[in-house]
């Protein structure tokens, strides 16, 4: 089975819609930037996940919907905070909040959205309890993931294994919450929540790692974003951990031609990646974890189907 | 009535030796300075009226530590945030969080302090529903309360009657919280738990307007914290607001005269204030929204001794 383009706009734009709807009244220097943050041109790939999830658990699309946009404001209230630490100042082309306005109305912009997220949530009619409980778990997870995330800037070396804990906690559990709460409100059994909730957590390492791999060979994306400062911050990715565990000296030989001249540097960091197959071994990591990722939906019979198109999807992304 | 120094002591040990707890086990870059921030010398006095408002609508009081100790940290919570956005340097004595790391990590601390809060609050034996509600909406209150607060740092007229909406947001609905949740920890009417709210929230009111008080007339106080540099920074009180309304022009003289001599703007403020009858204004103020506090808890009968109790004491603290 395929999903189809018009079928995710579909549910895109009645993602969009609600997120339109919350909030519509506060402070202006409230409602305005968290309005703002979610005009941004996200892909709501995490909220159609729970509506597909959702879906294949046998619920019907109207209970799930709240939880969906719950956890799209959930993803944003992160962006916004990263940002804030990460000091960038375009997102998929937009300004962030925090260069717009300033730090302060990112921090608070940023904690409206978390509280706004727990109260979508809490107007799901069932299961609210159990929702509450795995939105909470996955939230603490995030800002764990994140403060690894950190940690690892200000080391020098970092293992694979400890890069891949990170992102399951920064970017696997939430998608494996977007999934689980499209369970929790099709009243699924345990086995199919639980299966469903590791469906999301590998198809979330699998997402992490294409990332890594994207930012450095897709065109689209390096001209989009700056791979440049990522490689000048010397930010642990993916790639950059396994280059630095097999060639450390080339890897900072480059490194260090990219501060003189952008450009010959990130020519010499993908032949690098090429040449001694860790282009290939990330390309093997998606797909072994998204193969993983579907051998987690065996309890939800035919109904998967829509569920491995859309960890198809995600394998096939481009940008 | 009278609350003993003793049982308010044996209170806040068991609200401290809770906080210990929480949160033994996450990245260091969380847990440190999540538990830095709660060892702080804050006298506890949201966690307690929770535990006194249980007691007097009969509730026991193991029910309520878990809602008080949540209280405490949405109250550090924003604590953390906000010593970010007005990049305060020492609170109580001790360098603030993004001082100590950095802003991201104050950022990501308090994220963790919130969300630890609703688990923490969620551990309450009963009305789990009732109390995660009510949470919600005090901490969406207190972010409002923020963004009125920093939106009228750059507006040059304030009234009176914004700045009490201001205070009842960001500080009013908190002690309103902590009373609420008490209540309902303790399976209270509606009416008690409705009167207790109005209560606390009257409270707050007192407590906020007598801290702008103290700032400019506690000599303890003002050694200890900067009122200079809230002078300086033209920041809103109580006072100043009522005093900009009254002798514009002086207070104008006074900050520039603070901005080339401190001590003498600060004596030449203090004297405007009393000259004006601001001082006793401000004191009028106190007075009158605490006996309105202490009328709203009719409905506890005998019960309500402590909590008046207590609206004295905060009455008749000193710094």
């Amino acid at each position: 089975m395929t999903l189809s383009g018009t079928y995710l706009d579909t549910l895109r734009r009645k993602i969009n819609h609600r997120l339109g709807e919350i909030y519509p009244q506060g402070p202006r220097l409230l409602t305005e930037p968290v309005h703002y943050a979610l005009a941004g041109k996200g892909k709501r790939l995490r909220p159609i996940l729970t509506l597909l999830t959702n879906q294949a658990c046998g619920g019907k699309e109207a209970d799930a919907l709240h939880a969906a946009v719950a956890v799209e404001l959930l993803h944003n209230f992160t962006l916004v905070h990263d940002d804030i630490m990460d000091q960038d100042h375009t997102r998929h082309g937009q300004t962030t909040v925090h260069t717009k306005w300033d730090d302060g109305v990112g921090v608070l912009a940023g904690d409206a959205m978390f509280i706004i997220a727990l109260m979508e949530l809490r107007l799901s009619s069932d299961n609210v309890e159990d929702l509450t409980k795995a939105f909470a778990n996955g939230a603490l997870a995030v800002c764990e993931g994140q403060a690894l995330d950190k940690e690892f800037e200000t080391r020098s070396r970092v293992t694979l294994d400890e890069y891949m804990q990170m992102i399951d906690l920064k970017t696997g559990l939430m998608l494996g919450l977007a999934a689980e709460l499209g369970a929790i409100c099709a009243s699924a059994g345990q086995e199919q929540i639980e299966g469903v909730r590791r469906f999301g957590c590998l198809m979330g390492r699998a997402f992490q790692v294409q990332d890594d791999l994207l930012e450095i060979f897709s065109d689209a994306r390096t001209m989009g974003k700056s791979l440049g400062s990522d490689l000048l911050a010397d930010k642990k990715t993916y790639l950059m951990i396994a280059a630095l565990d097999k060639v450390p000296d080339q890897v900072q030989a480059t490194v260090e031609t990219a501060r003189i001249d952008l450009e010959p540097g990130l020519a010499s960091m993908r032949r690098i990646l090429e040449d001694n197959g860790i282009r290939q071994l990330a390309e093997e990591t998606i797909h072994r974890n998204i193969a993983e990722a579907k051998s987690q939906l065996t309890s939800l019979g035919q109904n998967a189907a829509t569920l491995e198109a859309f960890a198809e999807l995600i394998l096939n992304r481009e940008k």
